[in-house]
């Protein structure tokens, strides 16, 4: 368990963000229900991937705000640099 | 509203896939209840995202092998050539 | 060897694209003689990427159309459609 | 300008990675004055943006731990944090 904590207000906001992406997705299995063009359920699927996208933009922000610039002075630099390269690589 | 339908086995693997990536989303709900550190929210997010990804890639191979594969016989190369290189750019 | 061949008109028209992604590879490395920022450079980087992606954008459209949308009447259909979700992953 | 410089070993590695990425490029201009399958020239410019993100990641590397790090005691944090989102949407 790591010590640092994703900041209340970031975490509301992608919570928000990810509800939302929850709603498009039911929208999307319920287009699955009938017999839609597949570019159609596509660009959905594409859709909700951007909202996911935006939620981990604003984590990624806070993580940077509240931890990654101040990892010198709290001595974790080669583990907040490898992780971050880590997530870098998922793209 | 376009002729063309989803395959319906390609159309039962992605919803599986999606019925799936929206468990994982609402663990992510749950994970935010709590206080988790940035860096393991934002990997649940991208784990998500990679589910996506593969509903939208078994989508499209179904898309090309009934749809693409066959649009000089039916006479509609410029619109499946387009749409194909829009879904291309969403990446 | 594939029978299959690159239009002469993607060929040429990816090839002035090719030939000026060069030209500024060549500059981001007359940059790194001097005492360049990181963002610069790494943005310069980018550039060129996005200049490549331009040139296998113009060669996809062009198999898609010339190549993939025939591959039915020309009977190789599984070969078609697993090189393009090859591709599909590259991004 | 910029008072933060690229590290001079990263620099020298990101300097050799697009040195050879030059080499490959120009292995394309010469592929393309033959007849080349469509399919195979793409590949070979993926390659190509392989080699580039490969240099791109040394120097957000490099980056992250000489400077990013630090940006806290020297007070250029929104600054910093500013140009790594925009970095990470370049992607």
């Amino acid at each position: 368990m790591h010590h640092l904590k994703l900041d209340p207000k970031a975490k509301e906001e992608a919570r928000q963000r990810l509800i939302s992406a929850k709603g498009h997705l039911e929208g999307i299995l319920r287009m699955l229900e009938g017999e839609p063009y597949c570019v159609d359920v596509f660009k959905q699927i594409k859709a909700v991937q951007g909202a996911l996208d935006k939620a981990s933009e604003l984590i990624l922000k806070s993580h940077l705000r509240e931890h990654v610039v101040t990892a010198h002075e709290r001595g974790d630099v080669e583990e907040m640099v490898s992780e971050l390269m880590e997530l870098w690589k998922y793209r």
